[in-house]
């Protein structure tokens, strides 16, 4: 029986590694494809250049302030925790970082081509930034199931099962925290540079947007791929491990023994590769309004991931399984599943309502602006906080759904299934800052009036897309969170039965510990979001300092007869960012820290914190990124000519909703979905600790 | 020993309800010397008497609309619940109804005696505009004590002391519920008055504020009495009644049998009286800067109340009381007292902090301006999410240690007591409408400009004691609130023993169901909030339609050979504020009852509901606030002449925080205070519901 279990396991792994494989294999052929297009001309090719070495010095800078980071962490966890742990923190950080130069990398040969593409027509610009969204999309999603699955495997052998599952929560981490900085750093430099060319460029001098006179306009250009590109993909892969992660330890913990619980999460993961390459192909030969065949490309994944569970599930679990006293069905298992994929559509409908154009919530904004900024802002903030009710009411019934088919693991098996349709799903996310780019090099390369209106048609859909991701995201982050609180329930139970003692902690709301925790938690998404905008506010202050410096200097780049030194605002902007970050980010890890040393809070109160910070995160973030969207989209539907269009009074309030709504969708927001998720790894890591 | 315990019950309620009559004389002694100073010169009589019919008007009316709901629920609770109840929930409504009319029947009577007042000297100013916060405050407070003792002890002598205690809870509901009702509405007309007034008047024609020729004039000056007078006495009352009525409840609940502990809170409520009027007493004899002036009288009140609670305590406790199991001496009662003292002391400091001109986040706020609106707004939410970290961490502290010394009832007796304070905070928020209305008396009346100068000094006072009194109203409604959810598990155990069944509910994070409860009860302060920022924007537009109507129809208004129709503009705000603020109020409401109604869900999750809205309500409403009174001073920053002053770039996008500011501070945020108990009372109220 335990030498089935052990080929099962095998066998499940290496198929989740196969089709990983055949992701990678099918992400290369799509970079050739891509780049044997054409980059265009000269001058096109010469701006994509600078944004290119301007987005790889930053990530260059970016990894050595991470690195120290990284290394103190490191020396802690090989010193004072274990090695393999060590060892997988290393592995989940180098992965994660690997995942931002993906994904920056092919962003920047995907935009210029992309412009090219836009020369032709509609749909070949369309295909071109979706692939290049796919390439990171399936990348991404390939090596964190390799990643996850080789270190598994690997670790499996050399220490045993049971220590390898614990090492994984040092990979988790090494991902996660990665990740919170990659989030911040990139959306901090995104949305200085987006302010801070706005603010002196378009208000004090009248510029369009990515005026080749506006010194900060390719530092602009960059922050597109800092942010968007880089920032987004280590964020995905870190939910992703994360997911898998988490699942597997629900699995191994509530179902010790069966090697099968461990397995699924593999499956699924891989079963999805294999949807997601399906989605990109539809993409690539559909016809049709871009939006439509975008959700087409997502509906195909979805649909071809929920046809092949169904055999997966019932050849994993042929005569069920009992979970918490109750024998599970085949059948259970796969709704369990199936709700993943049903909670990716919901989301992705629901933020697509409150985001889009077409929809009352952005035309509100829309109108709310003709009487001025404040009311602009008021419906703006009054949207955002609308749009968190239908995702947290959905992620309710989510929950009820799944532990009632499989408890516990039933959520973390939901989660996995919504996570693993991130390869498709990242695809979208990334077209928005493919075609953003896009543009910009077609209005800096003087290219025809047309071009730039292909450009801009893509990528009034691309920020929709990308509100729609980010609701995904941080609605599965919500989720996979409350899994890992789970194991941190789990593992603190372990810990005690090792000492020997009966004791098993109880976090029952009437416990003032825990409502203490719950408050100490809830605090944390705000005042983490609000040191993220200070550093925009601040990050962004350098900017506006250093443009208004070399108009000054040299007066001759208004009237185009000097070229600006677009270098040293990137320059400025990278040493900004790098320098703002640090705190925010530190900030969860030091509050974890800081409450499991205070003697009388102790590992109940941690635990009220850990839900605590999930439950206000969960709100603060999806308000943040829904508002943002809905903001940007009701100044692009006044630009279309709607309540007076472009330069009326609306427009300016407009443009005001928008510049609160930047940090808001672009920093703060998203950088919540990897910080609730290193609190309660580092709770788990911790435990050790209170004993 | 039950005649003894019985006499000691009689003595300790008589002794508050001595107490509170003395408050009352004290109120009337107060009165009287306010109505008979001078209300100045006709054309200010004529202007005050407009402001003053006004505001009656809509109390008026918001008396039947709120009847209607109120009869409904009187007849619910009649035919469903039980007739003590029901009179209860009578008794309750009818004096915060009262309340409410008390506070805005004095500040229109002290108003224009502090614009005449203001021409002789600042102190006079100072002392008449105090009184007559100082009569709402005492009124309130005695109104509060006197209707909770008479009613527990006529339903004590009438049904018993079990059922007395019981139907408490409906006096609480009338409490809370007609408070949500006057605190949205009086918001909302408050702010749609105002941000209508301003964004037709300052912005579209340049008028100063409070010039006559804007016809919505007087209706901003009646807002102010309505929402920050009524509304705010209402809500005031409101707090005071629960927080006696949850200390009385949970004395009765976790210390069957011990009379004293349900005397103790009406004594500490004594007490404070006698402390508030010494405070009074302080003002009106003090000299010295305005702001030093009113906390010295805080700081008198507090002190008395701290050494009277000593002998108190001792005298009810003298062998102490035993608590979930432990003895618990009379000085450990007494630091759980004196708890709530520090915790008021604690809580004014911090935001005060954070809302005066003073020190460095308001400073941030204004120099953020010179970049323009998007960077104020932005500065201003980031002050607003800083805010709420120390006040949180404070009660989180207060938590632990009075529970630490007296367990759930430790929590409940620091509540009382920092609620005690009431009397003496009243006043200071009370300070703050009644010297705006005196500064636009003195404008509308063409008084000269150094007493506008005058009243402006005392506004900016006002300005943050505002700010002040309704981060403590927050502070101590969240504690109140968490007193609430221990009745409500209380009850719920009373409930299943009575039932023969030995089932104890657990609200373990563990349980899906007590997440679910706390992500619905998380989102109510969202969407509350979200749908009382849609009710402003809605009613300002109203108004703003009307002022456009008017300039239009009459041409003259501009050059001043026209009046305008003030009365019109009153009306149009009145029927929308009424119109608007039904929806809000419900939904708390509703969404209680729904989820007790959804069998899927039942008692647990509504457990986790109640702690949901209180952890985000906190959160929500100390941003809200804080932020408001924030970028309100930022405003006032500039035009005391610095970064620019009156009129600069600056000073335009501080009007636009401070127009977002006001339906933050003065509708959503403080409305959430009501709203979170009247969710929880609703929850105690209906657990038959479930069985």
């Amino acid at each position: 029986m335990a030498l089935f279990a052990l080929n099962l396991l095998d066998s499940g792994v290496h198929l989740s590694m196969l089709c990983a494989v055949i992701g990678l294999v099918f992400a290369f052929v799509l970079i050739a494809i891509v780049a044997r297009a054409s980059a265009g001309n000269e001058r096109m090719r010469e701006i994509a250049g600078a944004v290119q070495e301007g987005a790889k010095a930053y990530l260059n800078r970016q990894l050595v302030t991470i690195s120290v980071v990284a290394v103190g962490i490191f020396i802690l966890l090989w010193f004072f925790k274990d090695h393999p742990t060590a060892i997988g923190f290393v592995i989940g950080a180098f992965c994660s970082l690997s995942a931002g130069f993906i994904g920056m990398r092919i962003a920047v040969i995907a935009n210029v081509r992309t412009t090219q593409a836009a020369t032709s027509s509609l749909t070949r610009a369309l295909r071109m930034a979706f692939n290049g969204g796919a390439v990171t999309g399936l990348l991404v999603v390939g090596l964190a199931l390799l990643a996850v699955s080789i270190f598994y495997t690997v670790a499996d052998k050399m220490v045993g099962p049971d220590m390898a599952i614990r090492s994984l929560v040092g990979l988790a981490l090494g991902a996660s925290l990665i990740s919170v900085f990659a989030r911040l750093g990139g959306g901090i430099y995104t949305k200085a540079a987006d302010v801070g060319a706005d603010l002196v460029g378009k208000i004090e001098q009248g510029f369009e947007e990515d005026d080749p006179r506006n010194p900060a306009t390719i530092a602009d250009n960059v922050g597109d791929n800092v942010g968007d590109c880089a920032g987004m993909a280590a964020d995905v892969f870190e939910t992703y491990a994360v997911s898998l992660i988490g699942a597997i330890l629900v699995g191994a913990l509530t179902l010790a023994g069966n090697s099968a619980a461990i397995i699924y999460p593999f499956v699924l993961g891989g079963i999805s590769v294999l949807g997601a390459i399906c989605g990109v192909l539809f993409v690539n030969f559909a016809n049709g309004k871009p939006a439509a065949v975008l959700m087409g490309g997502v509906l195909t994944s979805a649909i071809i991931s929920a046809i092949l569970f169904w055999p997966a599930t019932h050849y994993l679990f042929p005569a069920g399984v009992t979970i918490a006293g109750a024998l599970r069905t085949p059948t259970q298992l796969y709704f369990a599943s199936a709700i993943g994929l049903v909670m990716t559509a919901v989301v992705v409908a629901i933020t697509n309502y409150y985001t889009s154009m077409r929809y009352a919530p952005v035309q509100k904004i829309a109108r709310a602006s003709e009487t001025g900024h404040a009311t602009n802002i008021i419906a703006g903030l009054a949207v955002g906080q609308h749009a968190t009710a239908l995702p947290v009411g959905f992620i309710g019934i989510a929950i009820l759904l799944s532990f009632h088919f499989a408890g516990l693991y039933g959520i973390a098996i939901a989660v996995m299934s919504m996570l693993s349709m991130a390869g498709i799903i990242i695809s979208l996310d990334s077209f928005g800052p493919i075609t953003d780019n896009a543009g910009g090099i077609a209005v800096m390369s003087h290219l025809p009036k047309d071009v730039r209106a292909v450009t801009d048609q893509l990528d009034a859909v691309g920020n929709t897309m990308k509100a729609v991701t980010k609701g995904y995201a941080i609605a599965s982050a919500g989720l996979a969170a409350l899994v890992l609180f789970g194991s941190y329930v789990e593992e603190l139970k372990a810990h005690v039965t090792r000492n020997g003692e009966p004791f098993v902690f109880q976090f029952s709301l009437t416990e003032p510990k825990v409502i203490i925790g719950l408050f100490l938690g809830g605090l944390l998404p705000f005042i983490f979001t609000a040191f993220s905008m200070d550093a925009v506010g601040k990050a962004a202050g350098a900017v506006v300092r250093e443009v208004r410096r070399q108009l000054k200097a040299k007066p001759g780049i208004l009237t185009g007869q000097e070229t600006p030194e677009y270098g040293t605002c990137v320059d400025i902007v990278t040493k900004a960012a790098l320098r703002e970050m640090i705190v925010p980010a530190l900030l969860p890890l030091i509050f974890v820290v800081a409450v499991a040393v205070i003697k009388p809070l102790g590992p109940v109160v941690l635990g009220g914190l850990l839900v605590g910070t999930i439950v206000t995160g969960l709100f603060v973030a999806i308000a943040m990124t829904s508002g943002g969207g809905a903001w940007d989209n009701a100044k692009k539907f006044i630009e279309e000519g709607n309540l007076g269009g472009k330069g009326s009074f609306a427009h300016q309030a407009a443009v005001t909703g928008d510049t609160v709504g930047d940090p808001y969708k672009d920093t703060a927001g998203p950088a919540i979905n990897p910080m609730i998720k290193v609190v309660n790894i580092v709770a788990i890591l911790i435990i050790p600790i209170f004993f």
